[in-house]
């Protein structure tokens, strides 16, 4: 147990408020809660559980009347770090996990009000059988809250855009304790500051998201796949290009690897049904996807699919060095064993960037030509979502290339960072967020007149700093 | 000439920097500036036209070291008097129409940077040329600046959203001169708080909108329409989401008129082209508009259209009363010509609200009921964006029902904004905005939560209350 817990006379409040099953201080009930997926760990004073949105907000009145920090927690899927506790052993770490029960769908206006705890499989499975979808498809099983906390992203962004595109309403609970329910169904509501816009990607420093109102959208009838080889990144963007302007809105994924981390891939899920010969990659492979509402007998999305490719071949011959139709469950198999393939590779550092997307094959290969001059041991297996101007820049090297790997993590992660957001006025987190892994860098890139206006927000809604690992307004020095 | 504007300092200072033709002073000159284009009315100090953004901002440094006050203006087609002076005639009304040379389009990014005073047909014409469109359809030519500060929405935002949507970045002049360039073109940036939602539909509040990043679409190679007759409310529903269910994506409008709107429209447009029989109106007579950038010989789009009225026939006979398939020029016609036909049968309240959009046959014959009950003498003339909730709720009553027009629109206002508000989780500014002439009802319905927020932004960025019309926090006691 944190012996501040045992001596903490809000401790005892809470738990006679939510019962002891509430408000875990053991070691090993906190454990979970404390190391995050990929970064981030610390110490929390205790997890706390509230039922509801009316616990949420007792629990940080409470917290407010003892002076003491808190940080929300969703389904600890982030990868920056911002969920998990620092290393006071200070803070209360407040879990939205059983915040999961209302997930009440209108088909007919297609939206959704759910709890912030909920799931995103557990909302996706409820959608379903009314034919309806939350179109964010990521990796993780995120909760709602954290997900508009983040402003996730995810694989069908190009068509659908992020959760801020998808968000209608929130409820949220202010440091003070203070329940705002902002629970809007409308799509139109132009009344003036768009009170929701504060709380999405800012990760609890306003407050915490206890609910919200998502727009959805009916699930496709028909879904089909190619992974095209291609020879050159410039011709990847004229081939998003072309997809965007002749296939009627059905293009719903454009994923691209990088001959290094398609070769990489291949050989260590070597199980996998694949399409590429391993003696002959292509530059980059991209997996395209299709799909529509209409009915086949409407719409034979094959037929887009084909001639789409087969009129960039007539135009642009040398630019395709082979086209494979697959089914989706196959074609995105692949797709899906990048990560853990890297990871078995060598030491990975991954780096979550965008650039205008048309400027990504420029970027990728100054990059590159950067990298094999000043790091010539290490290789870049980028992958990503072009159709959004977002990459996963991933460079793997091998375990015995230094002896000190963070230290040359930190350098690769300032050198492409400087260059992406100087040099090509991108981002250094496209969609992972901010958190404690990457405030530096929001620290340095951050122009000063965004943290200003961060710092008059953070004033007026959390005076004494309590809530939140984030400090958008910039580091105190 | 305003006689301050003789005698004022700053205005000598604005004439000494941007010459003579820049700085309106003359009555005549001011004029149409001070009027708007449906309310709002009042007398400018007088009128200055920068022409580059730096300009904008030693005009803001200026007036902000002569403590006058500011308003933006662009090209005048708001709805709610936020571009007009007030009647002091102490402000100085900063029009942004000579900020109108930058278009730079980049196809393969699909985005296009241009300056805040450059018009919506001026921007289409130039992407045209690139078979691209900005989706943002309005009956006006408003200035990009304009349709930030607004977040403009119109006839296809079912299909492509508004404004808010569709924007990627802005350059935006604070009120004490600084200017802030985050004219970014990613899709993609998770780096904490959105700054340009700060901006966006808070009428040159916090600063002036001088530039924008914005996303662009391809043209559609096919669009169809239909009017369709439909015999009740929840039967416009109930036909909206099985065109958004089985049409692919491609329903690009879906607009309403109830039998009084079309009745007047097609007895004052006589010579309008149109289908109904006059004798025999149906309840809600709608306009289904499908596009797509798919062509003829991959997708029929007629038989998209014919083969979900026919399923929809098949299923629910008594819901439809007649099927109109049109050529878009003609259908659009008539749905242009509601306003003016209005405007020829009476006084006419036009309301822009928005409900929950499920909930918008309910909200309809509630209202109706209630009016015939209170005010027999008005016909609701409601038409507009079911397909978004949004409903231009316009009643109609003949001159001589009453002899003070203006108390019995205040009243009516009142009662349909309360019952949209409070009974239906509503909006009464749906799409124009909020601007003097509906400030009341903002300060009346707005949460104190929001205002509270409001009025953290407008201390950070203004605290001496110099810019905009608007007082997001509430019109002061």
């Amino acid at each position: 147990m944190n012996p501040a817990a045992a001596t903490s006379p809000m401790i005892e409040t809470l738990v006679q408020l939510l019962g002891e099953g509430a408000v875990l201080t053991a070691d090993a009930d906190r454990a979970g809660y404390e190391k995050g997926w990929r970064y981030g760990e610390g110490r929390a004073l205790a997890v706390v559980r509230p039922r509801s949105s009316a616990e949420v907000a007792r629990v940080l009145a409470i917290a407010a009347e003892h002076g003491v920090p808190v940080n929300p927690i969703g389904a600890n899927t982030g990868l920056v770090g911002a969920s998990n506790p620092d290393a006071t052993g200070e803070q209360l770490l407040l879990s939205l996990e059983r915040l999961s029960k209302r997930i009440v769908i209108d088909p007919v206006d297609r939206t959704v009000r759910v709890d912030g705890g909920v799931t995103l499989s557990a909302l996706n499975a409820a959608l379903a059988e009314h034919g309806l979808f939350f179109p964010i498809d990521l990796g993780a099983d995120p909760q709602i809250g954290g997900m508009v906390a983040t402003n996730t992203g995810g694989t069908r962004l190009l068509r659908y855009g992020a959760v801020r595109e998808n968000l209608l309403g929130v409820e949220v609970v202010l440091p003070d304790g203070t329940l705002v329910d902002r629970m809007s169904q409308l799509v139109k509501d132009n009344t003036g500051l768009d009170w929701k816009q504060l709380f999405v990607g800012t990760f609890g420093s306003f407050g915490i998201v206890t609910g919200a109102v998502l727009k959805v959208q009916p699930l496709p009838k028909q879904t089909v796949t190619a992974w095209v080889g291609v020879n050159q990144a410039q011709a990847v963007l004229n081939l998003l290009a072309r997809f965007e302007r002749a296939s009627g809105g059905t293009l719903s994924a454009f994923e691209v690897l990088s001959a290094d981390a398609l070769d990489i891939t291949i050989r260590h899920a070597a199980n996998l049904e694949q399409p590429f010969d391993a003696s002959e990659l292509p530059a980059y492979a991209v997996l395209v996807e299709l799909s529509t509402t209409l009915e086949a007998e409407l719409l034979d999305l094959d037929a887009v699919l084909l001639s789409t490719l087969e009129a960039h071949f007539e135009e642009a011959e040398d630019e395709l060095a082979d086209v494979f139709p697959m089914a989706p469950a196959v074609a995105w198999n692949l797709r899906h064993h990048i990560s853990e393939s890297l990871a078995l590779e060598g030491v990975v550092l991954a780096l979550d960037i965008a650039v205008p997307r048309a400027r990504m094959a420029a970027f990728s290969a100054a990059m590159r030509a950067q990298l094999a001059s000043s790091h010539p041991q290490v290789r870049v297996c980028d992958f990503g979502h072009w159709g959004d101007g977002g990459s996963h820049f991933n460079l793997v090297w091998p375990q015995d290339a230094t002896d000190d790997h963070a230290a040359l993590k930190l350098e690769l992660q300032q050198l492409v960072y400087d260059t992406v957001v100087r040099d090509y006025a991108g981002s250094y987190s496209a969609e992972h967020g901010v958190g404690p892994h990457n405030q530096r860098f929001y620290d340095a890139y951050t122009p000063d007149a965004l943290k200003a206006a961060a710092r008059a927000l953070k004033q007026h809604f959390d005076p004494d700093r309590r809530l939140g690992r984030v400090p958008l307004d910039g580091t105190p020095e």
